[in-house]
């Protein structure tokens, strides 16, 4: 906060919600912008939003898992630090690093092993915590410590090293990008064609990640469920939050495994249609 | 701290000093007794201890890694909660839980694989953490979460799990007591029965554990290190803030680990002394 009173935050969904609850325990809180209004299916364009000049920085959750809204552009904040989760679509392809302030992430979908969490944060940002901040919070302690102020995930790190050598080796993040957006675009593609499902995300928004759908006659959803599950398709119940179905394709995901989901999709389709 | 402003801590060395410096960021702390006339070898006696029945809570660390130094017995609070750091002991012996308002330790000793961290602790004494508590430091919102408020360390769950079923396997804690205390008398009994080495450490308090031991003439300590890692023994130098050499013989350290050492040793002192 470095003093200052109130942060500014945009709400695009469930994670964005408990980023705003958990900061207003240290200071004010104003939702520059929201996309509540349509069940957070969107990302609100920045001339929407309503910047405090003044706040200690402005948050984003730049891939809402389980809505499925990813930023597809970076947002402009002025001299006002940028802050982003980035948990769900870090390494899913180039990221501008540098027009970040601090940059999280749970290494969970795309890194590695759960249990280790990556913060990139500018330098001249560290070093002005509270008084009562626990110091392994604390960013220029972990920084001054090579991020090893206390045993840290060493697995975790072991882990990451590979996918980071993985990643270096098929091609960097350009390659999984394109990888990412043909097994994303095989799926919003057939949502997009059909009647029987559909996505209910705006399409400048949508998620390379994370591809929530529905049925349009949700009285089908268990035998979905069901069926899917007998082909070794499991997992693609959305978060209760939001309901409908969920495909999760992290960089991991093979284009089969996509494939394999369209062609279920469409049998599916072609009994019960 | 429960509304009160004070904590008693009992310094037994590097990792007491470290709870020590934490807590003064939360509250005054009372250091009711500490080993630090003599270096950090031994745990003072109950009866040398200047508690303070106002105190939050006592915090013994009941295993110095570093220093060697063990509590054998449980200490005495009265009605003062009993706060223990048990990281590099826990597992290693049965240990009577109830004694103790909580209990934390990192994984990484006896347990599984470090980034993750085991806190046990009294119903009564949770949910009432101050307002700027991080919620993922909030003991309450992780037991109400089945300690699953984020995704967690789960490949460091899995493989405790596989430790906790082999100690059950072999005998449980009483068990593997049976088999840390030979191994640790082993290497004891002979730093008792030679004038080339010693224990610094007072006999009624040495860690099963971690095993300090110093050369008389410590111009050898470098070629003691050089001529053990060519048997592939590595990792005996001491910690830095307290020199000479430590061997760390924890519950995956077998019998044959020490004898090996111990051979070592003595040909090493037929050699030198």
């Amino acid at each position: 906060l470095r003093g200052k009173k109130s942060a500014d935050y945009v709400n695009t969904g469930e994670w964005s919600k408990k980023a705003i609850k958990e900061a207003k325990r240290y200071c004010s809180v104003n939702v520059a912008a929201s996309s509540e209004d349509r069940n957070f299916t969107y990302a609100p364009q920045q001339a929407a939003w309503k910047l405090d000049p003044d706040a200690a920085y402005v948050h984003v959750c730049t891939n809402e898992t389980i809505g499925g809204v990813e930023f597809n552009w970076v947002p402009d904040t002025g001299s006002v630090p940028l802050v982003a989760d980035m948990s769900s679509h870090i390494l899913s392809r180039p990221v501008e690093v540098a027009k970040y302030a601090l940059i999280y992430a749970g290494a969970q979908k795309n890194i590695g092993p759960a249990g280790l969490t990556i913060v990139i944060v500018r330098e001249d940002l560290i070093g002005q915590t509270l008084p009562i901040t626990p110091t392994v919070l604390d960013y220029k302690a972990q920084a001054e410590a090579d991020s090893m102020l206390n045993t840290p995930a060493t697995y975790g790190i072991y882990i990451a090293g590979l996918v980071f050598q993985w990643l270096k080796k098929i091609g960097g993040l350009k390659k999984i990008a394109e990888m990412n957006r043909a097994k994303a675009g095989l799926l919003y593609d057939f949502l997009d064609q059909t009647e029987f499902y559909y996505s209910p995300v705006d399409k400048a928004d949508r998620s390379l990640m994370n591809v929530p759908f529905r049925l349009r006659n949700e009285q089908l959803n268990d035998d979905f469920l069901k069926q899917a599950k007998a082909r070794g398709m499991v997992e693609l119940k959305g978060h209760r939050a939001v309901g409908g179905m969920r495909a999760s394709i992290y960089n991991a995901m093979p284009i089969e495994g996509v494939k394999a989901l369209v062609e279920f999709m469409r049998e599916f389709q072609a009994k019960h249609g």
